[in-house]
């Protein structure tokens, strides 16, 4: 089920770090993109796929339209519909072109200028782009813009796309565009509009998702297909990988499509993990139910690591279709011995560590009745720190479960993620720290399982991995990266800026 | 499951007149109350607990808390993890003792004096009160006590309690409160703090729900035991209908509780809406695991209105439970239909028609690979006006559902409540105007059940309901009104009031 | 010249108790209060005119309207032009008669409640009322009408009438109202709206003022005549002392003003502070020009303590009229040697002690030009604890003065308030504690001079103090007060209450 | 006297368009700015600095400070006081550096990115600059370098300078400033911040002020001599027309300052209106004291247009000085016949025409007593539009003035400003429009008088305006313009740009 993942802390004191990792340390998908090109309702549609998107991500949201005459820009901190619900949308945002952006950043001052829409007014006119996913050379390629005289106003990789797009000489903005996308590397979904086209762009191998939609005429491009059901638009297809959409409207006043691959032809390489976790499970990706997938990773679970049990309760919400195949599958039932709050809305900070630990239910709780005397089977999607599963096996424990067995939908999480993924560092992984019994004493449980890598691929309708060839871009678990990791290699992270930190206020 | 119950209003334009229930048109308790005695993280616990009865009211929260020497009173439009989840709340509210209240109430610019804990200072000192209920002859309290020279400052019922209290001439407090609970009719769960006491107090047959609970040697008051669990507390019992508990600390430094019985004894008749919707399905009410009785209403709706189908899908979240009874019964798989989103946040406001109809999708969604084509079973907790289950009910048929069976796992909602539920006008309960034919087709399934008043006792454990003495308060399915209806049968409502439109703004 | 007092405070550290006087120690009055009966714009024009008694006191202001059926009530923290300006006033306080308060305030979370008007629904409808002055037997009244069942909601005096029209058995408005006048004593200038009149009332002796205004058909009471200016309405006269005037529509739709006079005739004796530093200069109180009489005072002032120098200049802005006048006796010129800096706004908090030393400079400046190498004659309104004067006095020397001769325009204050005068400690008072040349070492000047009390009076246009029936109130310069003290007697001030601290927000 | 210039509109409507000279038709300076180099305060002192400079603009603030490791950056929309008053400052913006902008600007969504101080990363380090002045080249320059790839985050002609710097070759930074200096044109103060200087620079001519202080080791870049009195700092000299100022520390730990001439040496020319208006009278410019040329400005009107009178009123505050050099060369008696009210804060908006005429006594009302039968001369230093004057010179008639002689104690304004004024378009010039007599009559006065140029001249203390190398930048009455107006004779703004509308908010 889709998951809210609005950010849980339980800090020592105000202004203390957070480890925002600690009520909640699941990855974090870092964006979700979105654009409509030819309707009258551009930017009412825009907000609404992204709301259709905010599981994607939920630290910032911003839209830009054009009427024709002008940009409009718009970005904030926050969900989508506490900025873009009103009313005045249309009239704060007219034209019947519109991209938006939906964003998980980590947390400090510096966050707003790298809120997406981003957009410059260069040479060929204005140029607004929305961005799902990370470059593996941003820090390099930023350094060499510099030294030629860019002048950044984020941190973000994204806007390395734009200055080399400022910088092209090629005379069509479409040739700058792919001018720019061959200097880059990593994992990009792109949703560009200029005054006359919007432009989408994947990746040579399609790490990161985006469809194509329509709807009364209008082109829709979007992350995920559940943002196309949001708006009732119907789906026409994938962007392949390598592929760029350039939609303009023709002289008939129609809406167009053209396709370009201005790359050589690769293999795709989907993230494994769009369907392990992010996507809601009411998107098809690639073509398949990740609702469906989900469960049958649950079954294929069952069959890999079941055991003797009276109920199986999955860890809300993304536990949840994977409980129910594994329940199917093992004939045990299928409980809901965990209950969701779903007011969570801001941090509770709290001073006393004894408070500190009632933190777990301020977004789970027990539901003792269900549990007491039980074996429980625990399934969630994924282990990544351990730290909120040990919580839950506690709280599950403390309503009276005999025995508890954990079962990870996914495979032991290994290695770091390059692609647009926030996780913990690699130290922090338990998998990456440690044996399965180690892992299985530490989260106290009385047995532990995952799925396998084969019963993953399994369960997405291949046979097995393809060793030589990957179907999917899986190095969480393997450690097998599809792309070069120039900045990695060097030494450098994505975000060493001299960029200050800055506090604004539009505010009166 | 818990309810999230933003509303979600697509209001025809900004400032217009907002249909509450458009868009979701479930019946609404309105409060939740909390207390803490004798602990030195009392306000925090109160913050706790407040946010685990969050799904009892999510407009108002205030917390009252005392230190020795002096009073603390917050009071806040919004959830209490917006407004009490800071790490200043212990310094910001000290003391060993607090209670705390959240609210819903309907909209308007008079909203904050309403928020509780009410708080007067009076002869024998501060006195603060929250409330969860509604009085049935507060109008006509109102009336008697302003002519005597009251001034009130609210237009809650809750403040005659407090008015009362203020011109009893009895020498202790308990005193005081007693003579005014019995000036007083209708439905409360109280929970009051003076300067040495917490005291709780249930009308006289228990209609709404209060139960005790201890905590490393605090005593806890609240509405559910969901709250207890939210903060490590130990369920106790529940206060008995009629019964006032005094909580004080004695000579010893003990806690200590006790027990008063100041109205002739009465048999128990707690309001059944508590389990067939209000409470969270982990919380236990009157010795009842609200989850395995929702789970019951199913199976014995299955029973009653079973059809052949190939799917079961619940309307989640509050129809999860009931959906699972239901397929457990009927042996049709269940299957996760419709997804909720949980990012909904504030009111999407849209101007044009087309794009209003899209706002039943900003909660839910069809999940496609698992209906079409199929014959669905829906299954929801109740249906009041029928609009929202309309609007799911076309989402569902978009997605290619072949037939649509709609099942209530309560009666037929017919009349209107008196103590504390806000529900739409009798006009427009769609049981109350409409034959069950008129219904399936005005909301355009292939056919519609409800589950039947004995069919409800039986699931709550009752061999059928006692036409003379019934178990529970259930007037919404049968007209039959536990207490008097003195207002009602003066033709007076509960909120008329010279009191002004007030706009208050402490900020600077 | 009219005065701005936003408070200016250099805090040791964010959180830290704040002297409110550290920069400003003026006297502050506590309130101005304007009325509107009879107006379609009633709340605008009540709006204007609360902005033109602004400098009666910034730190919150109240307007209560009605308008045939309901009434309006906004109150806030903060300037009338921050909150009553803008286009929706109307729309927001509709209605043909209005009432508004503005304050002065001490600081802290439980203000809003006491920002006036006050308003209560009584037995004989509603009834708002706003006060400028001070009771002096209010914790007295308080008292006993707690102890009869009265609940306050504030802790202002004023609640007092409000509470004892609640409980009187008269059976018009108006009978209650003089009933309550009865039982109160002390200084008042209120102004009130019922559903069908807008009353004043002055106190027997006429301690603040109130003047009633025409305009087009509409009356107007408003506590200075620069109010009525304000909004271009003319001045009718002064209410007198002791007198009660009722404005009401009589049938033939015009508006008539009645008077009456419930207590035995006593002379009047108006707060002499009015025309020594809280009225605008431009208003004309008790039919004196406020900048004429501050002119002769610094006549006067010259007369009587003139001095050889080069330049006369004023402590802006209060000093000017009398710096003028004292330039003009003299024959010395009048320069502008200090500058005033009009963007003041919020406080500046500094730890480092060298910083806030600077703290004067925020809204003085000198004009070194003017200053250096000179013999300057500063000229203030009033000396009351001397720490700003004592900070000016460095910043003349450090700008280069030779001489610096310091003079008040009033005589030495060395006796409390109790008629909704703000002051500090008598304890602080400089005059209080010292002799003349302790004060002038302390000034660090070379001379230092007074006016006299008959020298006030003088320019007051009487002869002299009538020591037997003082014409004016002027404790503060004399200790002479015109009405009981029964709370200061009883040694209890008028602030204490078990009322709790309170914070409260309406916005989301 | 330093003016407030807070905007006072009586619009129409909400939403409506404001005509923003309607109620104060003064010109506007758009800017002011202040550096500390080599004080453990940096940025509190540049905070109280900027304060002492908020005449200069007042609608936006920013300070960006340098730690020796990171760049600090907080812009806001307001007041300075409003955002940097906090004790909170030195903890936000540490370090030794810092320099900060206050600004005057228009209003619409797109200005916080406008307000400055600027900031790049560029490829030398971090690159922070606030600029006072307007480039008369500015849009060409930016049409270049967006044709070579350079992409502008903002509208502000100071981007064109940063920009520049950015492509600049040259290996040190302060040969790049300076190499970017050579491509400006037009008027500029300039403060700069790097990771080791700050540097502060001149236009040729001078046109805009600049001073150096001294303060306990530190220097200070100020626009006036009043930041530094406010601070306490030691005024040391004027930065000459040409001088670039380069401050560092030595390797001794010493701060330095070198000079630089790195343009051809040429007459200086600094802005006249500087004197007239702007400059807070405390000041010291280019050797002269404001106020003492203010009432020589006065001296020399009386001489010029004197008339028969009873009493000379100036029309606070920025008439007040030459009111008073009017009186004292005239032998008139000066008086306040308006009284200023310093409360102002926001705009009233208005629907009615009626109450939108009382807009101009929400600043200014009359002293009746002063004026009442009177023949007043009133003393203003400019008449731009006429509008406010006509206001007010009814409100004085109204308070029955006899006669009512107008007096400006500058020359007519008939020109444009390119230099960092913001001013009514030349259509609404008065003196662009009409003769004298028609002025006369359209203000209805019965005299009308202007200082001539050459006494304007003379005041300032030069024998008469020499017009073939004028003393002074003197266009506004003279049309003679400094410097090339190159987008203007282009046919170009300097705000037109493909930017979009944004708006952005950083709050939760």
């Amino acid at each position: 089920m889709t998951a809210e993942r609005h950010s849980l802390h339980f800090q020592s004191a105000p202004g203390d770090p957070v480890d925002k990792w600690e009520h909640d340390d699941k990855p974090r998908e870092e964006c979700g993109v979105f654009g409509v090109f030819g309707s009258e309702d551009a930017s009412v549609l825009t907000a609404l796929g992204l709301h259709g998107l905010q599981h994607r991500g939920q630290e910032g949201c911003g839209i830009v339209s054009y009427d024709g005459a002008q940009f409009y820009h718009e970005r904030y901190l926050g969900l989508v519909g506490e900025h873009f619900a009103g009313g005045d949308v249309p009239k704060r945002m007219p034209g019947t072109s519109a991209i938006g952006h939906t964003r998980y950043a980590t947390a400090g001052g510096t966050i707003l200028r790298n809120v997406q829409p981003l957009f410059a007014d260069l040479a060929l006119g204005g140029f607004a782009v929305a961005h799902n996913g990370n470059l593996t050379n941003a820090v390099d390629l930023r350094d060499r813009l510099v030294q030629n005289g860019s002048i950044f106003q984020s941190t973000s990789d994204t806007e390395c796309i734009l200055q080399l797009i400022a910088k092209s000489k090629k005379p069509r903005v479409v040739e700058r565009f792919v001018e720019a996308l061959h200097d880059i590397e990593g994992a990009y979904a792109l949703v560009a509009l200029t005054e006359n086209m919007m432009i989408g762009a994947r990746d040579p191998i399609g790490i990161r998702p985006l469809v194509l939609g329509e709807s009364a005429g209008a082109m829709i491009l979007a992350s995920e297909t559940c943002a196309l059901d949001m708006i009732g638009a119907r789906f026409v297809r994938s962007i392949e990988p390598g592929e760029i959409v350039v939609i303009t409207r023709a002289k008939d006043g129609k809406v167009t499509v053209d396709s370009h691959f201005p790359f050589p032809r690769r293999k795709a390489r989907p993230c494994i993990f769009e369907f392990v976790y992010f996507c809601r499970p009411d998107s098809v990706v690639e073509g398949r139910s990740v609702y469906e997938i989900r469960k049958r990773m649950g079954r294929r679970l069952a069959q890999e690591t079941g055991v003797e049990a009276d109920v199986i309760v999955p860890v809300p919400d993304s536990g949840v279709p994977a409980a129910m195949g594994f329940a199917a599958e093992s004939g045990v039932p299928y409980e809901l011995g965990i209950i969701r709050n779903h007011y969570v809305g801001r941090t509770f900070i709290q001073p006393k560590q004894e408070i500190r630990a009632l933190g777990v239910r301020l977004k789970h709780s027990a539901n003792r009745d269900v549990i007491r005397g039980k074996r429980v089977v625990l399934v969630d999607d994924s282990i990544v720190r351990g730290t909120t599963s040990r919580k839950i096996v506690q709280m599950v424990r403390e309503a009276g479960a005999k025995e508890i067995h954990l079962r990870s939908a996914s495979p032991p999480i290994k290695h770091p993620d390059f692609y647009g993924i926030d996780m913990p560092a690699v130290s922090e992984l338990m998998a990456a720290q440690m044996t399965l019994e180690e892992m299985r004493k530490s989260l106290e449980v009385d047995s532990l399982g995952f799925l396998s890598v084969d019963g993953l691929y399994s369960a997405m309708g291949e046979t097995k991995r393809d060793a030589l060839n990957p179907q999917f871009t899986d190095h969480a678990f393997t450690g097998d990266y599809p792309t070069p990791l120039l900045d990695y290699n060097n030494g450098r992270t994505g975000r060493e800026s001299q960029l200050p930190l800055i506090t604004e206020n539009a505010a009166e």
